[in-house]
């Protein structure tokens, strides 16, 4: 059985990805950072992780960019999982009893027109939402917790109110990786490479273009900067297309004439999208 | 005098920033978030603001991009703030008496070589580098924050080590807002805009060519998620040159030709960098 590692507590957003991604064939592990999912893949102790690296409401992930950057592990696939939070709590209590919500700061924040209606309850940031749904399940206190409702399954709890979220538009983008690429055909082939420009003049005009002249469809640009180069960035691209294609493969070549440095990422199958 | 505001306790490097832009000449009006900062402008209890925008190993500060684009306030300057943490206490205790040192996260990170080094003190994340340094003068604990000299002499506390963190590439780049752009001449003008574009083919490479064809020097291009809009984003972009140059007139009028909407945050001087 394939074991995959993803970072938060049982019945975090990036099991639910790893588990529909894998359609359950999977022994799950566990991990405290982003940066353990890395080093399990790197040890041989997990063949895959699965790591968010985008939010439709927040942006980016960028210690998931640093990280391939850093690790230049393949990306063997991707998907879009639509973020649904609820309230879970340890009884069927009346939403008047409950003193105490605990959950991410970013989950309370997505939450916050349904908790404003709550006045009789405390709001408390936690690390984690599945970590907050532990936590309530082994508590004495009349709490509750905004998780996913598959946390409610892993921890015994109820489910007090469904989709408490405010925009119906929240969908996370996450990646699978591997050590080694998956070797396959592709319906909608997409690749993912980082760069760093020369510093010459237009040079990132000069970079799109090499793109743009060869009509393929430029997905996602993100940059991050270069730790020891102040104002300095590395630029991260996602395109339409196999980087086996020859017409890839010559603007690969041409944008090679105007970086100091490219890395490949792979190609993988466009994402699925999942919802709830 | 002049009122600025900043988001951080007394001490916090925003505060430090302001000082150097305005060269003292100002009253100071601390805040607890971005988003009182750009409030206090908006209900005029303020003149100015000082955010930041982007740390050279951290990255882009989402929140304050986000927030420019909401308010649309002009940006009337900016400039670059080296980084240099310290390591402060009541008394001029023995590294080797110390029990706890409190700082932000970022702050522990950056200083992370020091603090491995220190085996006799826990260590606790705060919200704020400055507010660290506020509850230590306060404790009767043998305490320590690493925080900015200024929040040394703010809050009456020693000097213990000097320029700890990691790597001396660790600069902050900060913007000051206002209700009404500066009216002057510039030595060396950069502007900023937003754009959100059209769904048209090569749509990014497009915009970029606005620029390229009149060799306007693009600086810097950031990209944020659009809430309603999943995965689509809206471009940030700062280049050299005063929105009011014919050349930077016609590049806009022809990115409006594949943009759904344009914002101009106007023209100021290049930032200076200021060290320590």
């Amino acid at each position: 059985m394939k074991k995959v590692a993803f970072q938060g507590e049982r019945g975090a957003f990036s099991e639910i990805a790893a588990v529909r991604y894998f359609n359950n064939n999977i022994s799950l592990s566990p991990s405290l950072s982003f940066s353990e999912v890395f080093e399990k893949i790197n040890h041989g102790k997990v063949q895959y992780g699965v790591v968010p690296i985008e939010n439709s409401l927040y942006g980016s992930v960028f210690e998931t960019y640093d990280l391939l950057s850093e690790y230049s592990f393949p990306i063997i696939g991707e998907l879009n999982l639509q973020i649904k939070h609820n309230l879970l709590a340890k009884k069927n209590y009346n939403l008047k009893e409950v003193k105490k919500i605990y959950s991410h700061p970013q989950a309370l924040g997505q939450c916050s027109a349904f908790l404003k209606k709550i006045k009789s309850a405390e709001i408390f940031p936690f690390y984690d939402t599945a970590g907050a749904a532990k936590i309530i399940s082994d508590s004495e206190e009349v709490s509750a917790a905004i998780a996913s409702s598959e946390a409610a399954k892993i921890y015994g709890l109820k489910i007090l109110r469904r989709n408490i979220q405010n925009n119906e538009n929240n969908f996370t983008r996450f990646l699978v990786l591997g050590k080694r690429p998956a070797a396959k055909k592709y319906k909608k082939p997409k690749s993912s490479i980082c760069f760093e420009l020369k510093s010459i003049p237009g040079a990132l005009f000069k970079a799109l273009s090499v793109f743009a002249l060869r009509e393929i469809d430029l997905l996602k640009i993100e940059s991050r900067p270069i730790p020891h180069k102040p104002f300095q960035y590395l630029f991260y691209v996602d395109f339409q297309g196999n980087l086996d294609d020859e017409v890839i493969k010559l603007a690969v070549a041409h944008l090679a004439e105007i970086s100091l440095e490219i890395q490949k990422f792979g190609t993988y199958e466009t994402g699925k999208t999942f919802y709830g």
